[in-house]
């Protein structure tokens, strides 16, 4: 028999969107920006999950280190191994496409102290946005525009963010250029929470809605599109944002390279192909609620799967992909 | 010297979107629907300009009867001459990209009498939707799921409408189809519009958020999308409401059969391509009002312009056309 050092004690993190004060899980409520910045407590995993439901806490990366970080507190206060374990299935089921989240809760059940796993992963976040925005920097132009959609931020994860990541790099290596953000209906993620990011990075922006994405194409000269990913299939295919897929299929008409960021914690080796991702789909007051509209026959999809022939490249943080990579 | 009969007083006519009562000039507040169904008063053709440039009066042909029946009023009440070619002027530059308006002002002020020539050009367009209608049915499969973009309908016009005309005429011969109806942002047309005439016409529907059209495409089995247009160039191409040369773009992709569906009013035969067509950009504060920000930079072009290389056939009232018909 060895002796074993027992588990650390979480120490404080801090991201944009979540925080751990040495005693307290925090989080920022998404769906308030950009007006207010209310950051609320997660006291028990059962207010993370609602959270993550809610779209409070949302983006691929960072509900997978949220959902950590809930099994990490959750077992500091003293939670049982059945009661963690039943906490780490209803996180891991909190919303279905995003592969990162069940990946994280596998990993802390999984681990001999859910804390310190946790703390693991939040760390190995930051440091693999921090390597995609090195790969991908380069594939922005100075003095070019570009685009995204929806949020792949800072606050989608608890680093410099994924596409947005891209774009911090660049513009850290003093270059100019200019994003446009669709505004990404129904929850206008690109309007509310890119804007706010840009904003703060500094990078002029100009947003247009959704069903703009073509004439900008045609008109604006964009030399670069950079989207982040929910789930990467192993071969490639990738789901992400309700619109992405439309806006690869108009990239690839204008002939605008189209590259994925994401780190690999998004690939899904056990998910053959794009249409075995299964798709959220959400209720339909989200998408009447805009018009003030009575009740109307809604089909609202949170995603859609972008297959990899329409992809140029896989920015991950361990390096810049191609098709080859997924065939291998 | 000959005698010539005295103009005629205009007479009673009634659209869902346009009224002449006989004394006044009644139209739709087309702003405040779903909700309400207000009729307002031009007494004016001031009213109606400030009505056109609101989209309180809006659809290609709709507006371009809207300012005939103005001028025709306006006359009828002893307007002079210079008051007339002015306030057509003004009616005229209400709105740039849709030519239905120039034309419509042109032959007014070209006519004897703008009051007869707005008479005719009421009872033309319910006619030229009739006949759009009949030709395009049949491009309607029994069965089939369709797709339409913004609203080229009953109320964008004052007959049965011109994309939504076609989808009328084909229920009228008995047909049954599903019509998935993006919401059209920034002003949502196809939401507030389209479902509601929809519902009207007994023709089921499912409403999409814009960004969702490239998931409908590749998963609902669409087989035909017709949509309106607001001016179709001498070679064919053709300025719709934002979001249609996306939609091209992306039915191109699929294989899916696009038609566009429009009176000849329409056509502007000085216009050669596309790229010469005006394309409205509006203000900011559309886009922006939804989520209640603070300014942004935005981009909001009301149109965007389809190479008719996209474009499987145009529905018009002289028949169905193809690219051959505008080569000649």
């Amino acid at each position: 028999m060895t002796l074993t050092k027992p588990p650390e004690p979480m120490k404080p993190v801090e991201s944009m969107g979540l925080r751990y004060d040495g005693q307290k899980l925090w989080f920022l409520d998404q769906t308030l920006l950009p007006h207010r910045e209310e950051w609320l407590v997660a006291e028990h995993p059962s207010v993370m999950i609602e959270a993550i439901k809610m779209l409070r806490v949302r983006g691929a990366p960072l509900i997978g280190v949220a959902a950590a970080m809930s099994l990490g507190d959750f077992e500091q206060r003293g939670a049982s191994r059945a009661e963690l374990v039943e906490a780490g299935r209803q996180l891991a089921s909190a919303r279905p496409t995003a592969i990162n989240l069940m990946h994280a809760v596998d990993r802390c059940l999984a681990a001999r102290s859910a804390a310190e796993e946790a703390q693991a992963i939040f760390a190995e976040d930051v440091a693999l946005c921090q390597r995609i925005g090195r790969h991908g920097a380069g594939l922005i132009n100075d003095g070019s525009n570009v685009m995204t959609i929806c949020n792949a931020g800072a606050i989608a994860t608890v680093g410099i963010g994924t596409a947005l990541g891209v774009f911090a790099a660049a513009k850290a290596q003093g270059k100019k250029f200019h994003v446009f953000v669709p505004e990404t209906r129904p929850l206008l993620q690109g309007a509310r929470l890119t804007t706010w990011e840009l904003n703060r990075l500094g990078i002029p922006f100009t947003l247009i809605c959704d069903n703009m994405m073509g004439i900008v194409l045609s008109r604006k000269k964009i030399q670069t599109v950079v989207v982040g990913a929910d789930r990467i299939a192993k071969n490639g295919d990738f789901a992400n944002k309700i619109g992405t897929y439309g806006l690869a299929v108009m990239a690839r008409y204008h002939g605008v390279p189209f590259y994925v960021a994401a780190p690999h914690t998004t690939v899904d080796h056990k998910t053959l192909r794009g249409e075995d991702i299964p798709v959220e789909t959400r209720h339909a007051g989200e998408v009447i609620g805009t018009a003030g509209l009575a009740a109307a026959e809604v089909y609202n999809p949170a995603f859609d799967v972008t297959p990899a022939d329409l992809v140029t490249g896989w920015i991950l943080d361990s390096g810049l992909k191609t098709k080859n990579d997924f065939l291998e």
